[in-house]
C-alpha cells in the first residue's frame, strides 16, 4: 500500500544566513536527506541498490518557497513518488508549517547509475520494488525545467574543489553547488522576503582538485547559473526567480 | 547549584566527509551550539547580554579527539564553566559515546564585547549571574595554546568572503574558518584514524566582501594556519597536531 510520508525538520543555528532565515542550500539539503531516508525505509535506498553496484543520481530538482523559515522554526517535509519509467522516477515534496499550511514545494527527478559501467540503468528492471511504492497524487508544482546557459551581462568566478566541498564519492555535494551559485548573487537579494523558485539540472559530476568556473547572469528577473570544469564540461545549470 | 549539563548529538549525512566520519568543523559547530544553548538556559546567553548591547566573543578553543565518529553515531556533549575572571571565562566540554567512554575534550575561552564601544567588558560586572554557575571541576585537557604564525614551507591561498561564509553579524562564521584552514591539508591526512588536537585563536573578525589570505605550513608534525585580511590584519591562527 503506497502512501505519502512526513518527516520533521527544524531550522537550527547552522542552517541560517545573516537574515536569520534558513538558507536555500540548507532547505535543499534537508529535502535530499528526506529522499534518502524515505527510499531506504521503503526498500530502495542507496544501500539496497549498492548490492548490485547501482546508485541513485539526482538529475533535476525544482524547489519553490513562499518564504524562507526563520531560526528555530519546526516544519514537516512530506514526500511521495508518483512516476516511474524506463529512464527516471519523480519524487515530490511539500513543506508544511506548524499550522498545517504548505509553504514549500519540490519536484525531483532521479535515474539509476551502474557504478561499474558508469551508464544509466533501465529502471524497468527495478519495477517489482517500485510499483508498490507509487502514490497516485500529482506533483505539487511544475516539474524542474531544462535550464539554458546564463545570458545578459555574464560574469564568472573560479573555485577550486576542496575537501569541505566533497561527498563520500569525492564529488562536489549538492548543497555546495547551490552555495557556489547563490554566493554570486548581490547580497541584497537575500534580504527580500518574496517567494522564489530554483530549478537545477545536474549534468556531470565535479571532482576533488578540479577548478570550476561559475558563470552567472540575469535577464528579465531570472538569474541563471552554470558551473563548468576547466576542461569546459558543464556540471550544473540552475535558474532562480525571486 | 552549579552542575555539568549534557546534550545529545548525532552525526547526520551533512556532517561527514568522504571517509564517512564527522568533520572537525561539524564537531566544532556542535560544541559551539551547545555553548550557546547552555548559556541561554542558565540565564547568560547572547540574548540576555544583548539587552545591554553586550555579546559573547569566542577568543580561543582547543578541541581534542581520539577519533572522528562515523555517520549516524549518537553521542553526548557535556559542558561546564569552571573559571571566570575580569577578562575571560572558561567553558569545558567532553564528548561521550553510547558506552559512556569519553572520546573528545574541548576547552574554550570567551570574553564579553560591548557592541557600542567595540571593547572588552570587565566581566566582574557580570559576577552575580556567573558566580552561581561555576562548577568546581578541572578542565578535561590543556587550555587552548597561544598559536604562533606558520613556519616551514609556508603556502598561501586566497578566499573572498561570500554569502555562505557569514553569520548574522556578516562576519565569517567559526565553522567556515575551520573549513578554510583544513581545506589546505593534503586530503590523505583525513584518511588517518589517529587522535588529533586543534588549537584556534580568534583575533579579529573577517567581513563579507573582504579577501582573505590563508597561510599554512608544517613543521615537526604540527600544521599551523593563519587567516589574514588583505590589509594584513590577522583574523585567526590555528595549530593542528595529527
Amino acid at each position: 500500500m503506497a502512501y505519502k510520508t512526513s518527516y520533521s525538520a527544524e531550522v537550527e543555528p547552522q542552517d541560517i544566513d545573516f537574515t536569520l532565515r534558513e538558507t536555500i542550500a540548507s532547505i535543499g539539503d534537508k529535502i535530499l536527506n528526506v529522499a534518502g531516508v524515505d527510499a531506504h525505509s521503503k526498500g530502495f535506498g542507496v544501500d539496497a541498490l549498492g548490492h548490485d553496484n547501482l546508485t541513485w543520481v539526482l538529475s533535476r530538482i525544482a524547489i519553490e518557497l513562499d518564504y524562507r523559515p526563520p531560526q528555530y522554526t519546526k516544519y514537516d517535509i512530506t514526500t511521495w513518488v508518483n512516476e516511474f519509467n524506463r529512464i527516471m522516477t519523480t519524487r515530490n515534496f511539500t513543506l508544511t508549517d506548524a499550522e498545517g499550511r504548505v509553504f514549500g514545494r519540490a519536484v525531483s527527478q532521479w535515474c539509476v547509475l551502474d557504478l561499474k559501467t558508469r551508464t544509466a540503468v533501465d529502471m524497468n528492471t527495478l519495477s517489482d520494488i517500485y510499483d508498490s511504492c507509487l502514490v497516485d497524487i500529482p506533483s505539487p508544482t511544475k516539474r524542474p525545467a531544462k535550464v539554458a546557459p546564463p545570458t545578459g551581462d555574464v560574469r564568472m568566478a573560479e573555485h577550486r574543489v576542496v575537501y569541505s566541498d566533497i561527498d563520500f564519492n569525492r564529488h562536489v555535494n549538492t548543497m555546495r553547488y547551490i552555495q557556489l551559485m547563490l554566493d554570486m548573487l548581490p547580497i541584497e537579494e537575500f534580504e527580500r522576503q518574496e517567494a522564489l523558485r530554483l530549478d537545477i539540472n545536474f549534468l556531470h559530476e565535479a571532482r576533488y582538485g578540479q577548478t570550476l568556473i561559475v558563470a552567472y547572469g540575469e535577464t528579465g528577473g531570472e538569474w541563471r547559473f552554470e558551473v563548468k570544469t576547466d576542461d569546459a564540461t558543464v556540471c550544473v545549470r540552475a535558474s532562480l526567480r525571486l
